[in-house]
């Protein structure tokens, strides 16, 4: 099974993806339990910066820059049509028959997860004959918005003057009840507060959603992964990023309520483009100590430490074929991840980038003095940070990474959780939020014993090293065994990768649990209060605080920058304008598109540079000359993986997949001259459903010709 | 084989060699190519700072803080018997008899290379019976400090004013000189002319060598490694890292000109303490540019890349209980060096430590102002780290990693540098340099395929990544190939792997390297011609103008602190001063002694805590109360490791072994109240020899009873 690495952040991966900020691999983010509650907005310093919401859409600046703008119905319409995929990606239809356009990364750990021995369907791709032969994918939930509201007064209110524990205790409270009047009907829909501008706003989103999600349409692993890691997160670039699924309700594909025209033109240099998404997260309005804790502490301990569980997998893979596709696509998600720290660590080590935050720092420190209410937030956070620093090594690893332990730490605690009020539970496991917990712990994926054994005593093994042998936690989580003994004995031991038996402890509730004598469970039963202690400490200490200073230093920004930015990423529904347009690199001007052939130049036969399979064989075929990748000044950042690509007529010309090397440094700050969104257009993907993989269907379905003169 | 780590800064393993800088895995430095030749001299801030000069001793200092100074005959009987070991270790002659003290893991090489499938002697230790069975240790040599010269006037004279690579080939063919012409006897001598305090000074050090070293006597493994990389570098700690080799000549152990007398006797808590032994690297007095560099480049990028190779040797080692056995040394080096990475990135990533040293920093600027003939060496060094940026990463990947390829290279260029002049050649090549490196060449160590194979692999991939794949170093190194198919083509083709083919090139010279059609030679064929244009560009951009800069930093230093300072540690005897003392951590004062009772209250049963197999057997017999290990305040970095631990009536009481956690940042600066260093002390060493591993012949040699009163 998938095992997650947002693991790392000081909440679990259950935990993340009931805070909604549970994204691919692509989108690792480092938010979590401290980011995202400081979310504040950004002064946009460049022409098409900033991550919009569809309440604030800043019209007059892009007629300022574009000359052109969106109307209500243009805007109601891209919105209606743009689905968020639980998985941590972005997406859209793009039929009347609830088929979805998302990227192929997206849609990897559902092909892994339906894979088995002989059917790999991660590398060979999945293009079922029939749509009879769509499968579900595992976990997999697509989710529309159908209302926002504007929530701040009655949250705010829930705050009053609390502090602390208290105040996050409160406003989870507060949350969880909104939350659950909001969407009586939990089958058909979610309900979700986001928080907005660092507590500046909070806004009640309302989700129609499909949890039936089935894999209609994916090319083969090499066309998505071409170029491999080398390539990831480079231009020029040649990948078939693009996959279809589809939703479905009582065994029937959906009708949607809108869906989007698909335009498989080539895309224009210069052109208005729009990117339609979530975004997961962004750090653009950290105060330095905020940064300093992160260029000094976190990113060294991540870095080394996910280089190390990149090796110990490389090695593993070698070992056999069926390792190799067994565990590629954690791999493919361990390496991006790692891409992505190193590109913040780089950013955080670059002086200029570090002062030109800084100025902004001060900027809003002179705007905030202009009124004393404000106060000192920074000092706040400050103390806040030195409070983390104290707090962040036993948060990660306390809580070990593992799709198993995973598993056994959600049963465990929604059986105590569910016995409680709604609004004494933890967030992950309030009304609301159950019923996509209960998806994610019983839907059948496969586990990969192996797999399990690398990521816990990896994990174990570090919580050794970095907390050191002889502190409490490393005892509490060690007791007398060794990482790679005591992993052994669980991961062998658990039964948990049946779901029969994770459905009985989930049904059976506290009884089932409290009887069980399955090791994980008893080692997630034992690491249980430990865990909600450095979880009430973190409340107390860290975020309840910037949760305080997050909506002083929201008035700072108002103040300083006044009403027209937006606020940080928080894998909600966002829109972002921008062009067509390359950049230049080290004194080289960069073509903004790529076309199919380039494929054909690169490839060494040497992987990850060996051509696909189909595109060897269907060659003759291939129209070369297709646009296949281009580059847009869309601001983004992972969680908009999978995210339509729009013109200026509202239709799709292509799916973000990536941002370039300089977008790393975006999670910080925005620079126009260098960052770039990377799309595959729907050009590409319309030769390859023509040439290369011949889907006649879809291509009726997405209304276009099976064949085109050439 | 044995490869070595050293490799990842910018000069190979076999240059490192020559350079004198090759130290064990304890001891991985950074220095190499740049930081040695800006090597400065300290102004001790500390109390038992410094790692002094044997002809600059700190008498009046001393004799200040301790009460107490040792006189010249002290002096010169103790430098007499302190032994260099080539591979990177320090040690002392013991006995009238050519017995040699130094650490286990010095030995540690030694071991893995003599054993054999079923034959552990790394874990196992060595043990023979009689004198006759003790067996040479491949590549090691010892050599003993007979004659210090001052030829900086030489030196300076030779250099005029030139700057540039020019001034680094006028430097290296005079050292070539004055190392031939002060060391005619190769056999027995070797000369080596040192640069102290940056270039401020150069000394002409003359070695009587003994290049056949035997293995005498090791503990088992887990002895030594007791608490393996998590009690690596912190303290209480439980280690047997003592050893015994003897050198030999013509067959007959060696009469030494002076030896320590050994004295199992209990430390004293507070009395004074010498280590006498070879600090490999200092940069103390780097400037900020240089210090910047490290902290936002290279310190990111080796740990990224060596904590991936840790993961790929963790995982190959799980594999099979041979490649266990095969790989434990090379990750007991890897884990070490990583350690030391880390610990250096925190202290460069600590805003104290790094205001203490930029406050130093103004001090001296302060202090040069004084002197306009002083100039701005800063800016100089500005430059030449900026220009260092563009180099380090082609340099580092440009000479990949690996035994085999290092003995292909060095194969390569010593076939065409033997065919120049003496000034002519390479720092590796010159005549007094060559008989070390044929000895490392041509002696015979045994090949682990896939230890060469992981290590080529990771090394070509990390070059990829890093270079990026479009860079031409990369597709010069990979041409169309995948780093495991290339790698995988050179380690299985090539027979560089048995000596008598590495003999043939040898003797072979430039025809032979020529007409071989080796696939490993043609590929260190193939990256000569860059290798060399890189050496160059490091030459004319960095070295040279570090080597300008530095002595005019010296200048400065003298100017502000005078004479009363010591140089950065360049691998040359060094004597350092202090005392048996705890510290304290975390608000808890640390008893300086830990007692050999203290490892069976700490073993667990489980690896790396278990019990070494002879303690666990012999309980019984062991004095439980007999001290163990003990820290205290000397001066001391890698390459000291082995060094003998001398009370004031110039007995050894231990051997040095390691330095605590606070040591790591000894790099950049000393820090009295918290740096240490770990010692096994003899008596415990004595006690083993009793006890454990009973040797009577040894403990008599050393003039010891093999029993004591209870």
């Amino acid at each position: 099974m998938r095992t997650v690495l947002q693991d790392h952040f000081a909440v679990s991966w259950i935990a993340l993806l009931w805070q909604a900020k549970f994204m691919t691999h692509r989108t690792i983010l480092i938010a979590a339990a401290l980011g995202a509650s400081l979310s504040a907005l950004s002064a946009p310093a460049f022409a098409d910066e900033g991550m919009w919401t569809f309440d604030n859409f800043p019209a007059d600046r892009m007629k300022r820059d574009h000359g052109w703008v969106p109307d209500q119905k243009w805007l109601d319409r891209s919105r209606a049509a743009a689905v968020r995929l639980t998985g941590g990606c972005s997406a859209s239809f793009v039929s009347g028959e609830g088929l979805i356009l998302t990227n192929q990364h997206c849609v990897a750990t559902c092909l892994a997860n339906l894979s088995s021995e002989g059917k790999d369907y991660l590398a060979q791709g999945f293009r079922p004959a029939t749509r009879s032969e769509e499968r579900p994918c595992p976990g997999q939930q697509a989710e529309v918005v159908t209302m926002i509201s504007d929530v701040t007064g009655d949250i705010k209110n829930a705050l009053g003057s609390l502090s602390g524990g208290a105040l996050i205790k409160a406003r989870d409270a507060r949350i969880a009840e909104l939350e659950a009047s909001g969407c009586p009907d939990k089958d058909k829909t979610r309900c979700q507060v986001v928080t907005l501008y660092g507590g500046g706003k909070y806004s009640l989103y309302t989700y129609r959603k499909y949890s039936d999600v089935r894999i209609a349409w994916a090319p083969e692993g090499r066309a998505q992964g071409f170029g491999g890691d080398p390539d990831n997160f480079n231009f020029p670039r040649y990948a078939l990023d693009g996959s279809f699924l589809r939703a479905y309700e009582n065994g029937k594909p959906v009708k949607p309520a809108a869906f989007l025209k698909w335009n498989p033109r080539a895309p224009v240099a210069g052109e208005t483009t729009f990117v339609i998404g979530n975004p997961g997260s962004t750090s653009r309005l950290w105060t330095s100590s905020q940064l300093a804790f992160e260029r000094e502490a976190r990113l060294p301990m991540t870095i080394a430490t996910l280089s190390e569980l990149r090796g110990r997998f490389i090695r593993a893979m070698s070992e056999s074929a069926l390792k190799r596709s067994e565990g590629q696509e954690e791999l493919d998600g361990l390496e991006n991840s790692l891409k992505v720290y190193l590109g913040r660590q780089k950013a955080l080590n670059d002086p200029d980038f570090v002062a030109r935050l800084a100025a902004t720092e001060a900027q809003l420190k002179a705007g905030a003095a202009t009124n004393p209410a404000i106060g000192d937030p920074w000092a706040s956070v400050d103390s806040a940070m030195a409070a983390n620093r104290k707090l962040y090594l036993a948060s990660r690893f306390v809580r070990p990474t593992g799709g198993l332990y995973g598993w056994a730490r959600a049963l465990v605690r929604a059986a105590a959780e569910r016995t409680k009020p709604d609004g004494e539970r933890l967030p992950g496991y309030t009304s609301s939020a159950l019923p996509l917990t209960e998806k994610t712990i019983l839907d059948p994926t496969p586990v990969h014993g192996w797999v399990e054994q690398i990521y816990l005593e990896w994990s174990l093994s570090k919580a050794r090293e970095w907390l050191g042998a002889d502190d409490a936690d490393t005892r509490l989580l060690l007791g007398r065994e060794s990482p790679e003994g005591l992993a052994g004995r669980l991961v062998t031991g658990t039964s948990l990768g049946d779901p029969a038996v994770r459905k009985a402890l989930w049904d059976g509730g506290q009884a089932a649990v409290e009887a069980s004598s399955d090791p994980m469970i008893l080692f997630a039963r034992k690491l249980d209060a430990r865990d909600r202690e450095l979880t009430r400490l973190a409340n107390a200490e860290v975020n309840g605080p910037l949760v305080s200073a997050g909506a002083k230093l929201a008035d700072a920004r108002f103040a300083t920058f006044g009403a027209g930015t937006y606020p940080d990423a928080t894998f909600s529904l966002r829109i972002s304008y921008g062009k067509v347009a390359g950049w230049t690199e080290r004194g080289v001007d960069l073509n903004p598109v790529t076309t199919i052939g380039g494929t054909f130049d690169r490839a060494t036969g040497a992987a990850p540079f060996d051509l696909p399979a189909a595109f060897a064989a269907n060659e003759a075929k291939i129209d070369k000359s297709v646009v296949y990748n281009f580059v847009t000044t869309n601001d983004i950042i992972g969680g908009n993986s999978g995210s339509p690509v729009l013109d200026k007529a509202g239709t799709v010309i292509g799916a973000a997949f990536d941002g370039n090397i300089h977008s790393l440094g975006g999670n910080y700050g925005y620079d126009g001259t260098l960052n770039r969104t990377v799309v595959v257009s729907a050009a590409a993907l319309t030769e390859a459903m023509r040439s290369i993989y011949p889907s006649p269907a879809l291509l009726a379905e997405l209304g276009v010709k099976s064949s085109k003169k050439r």
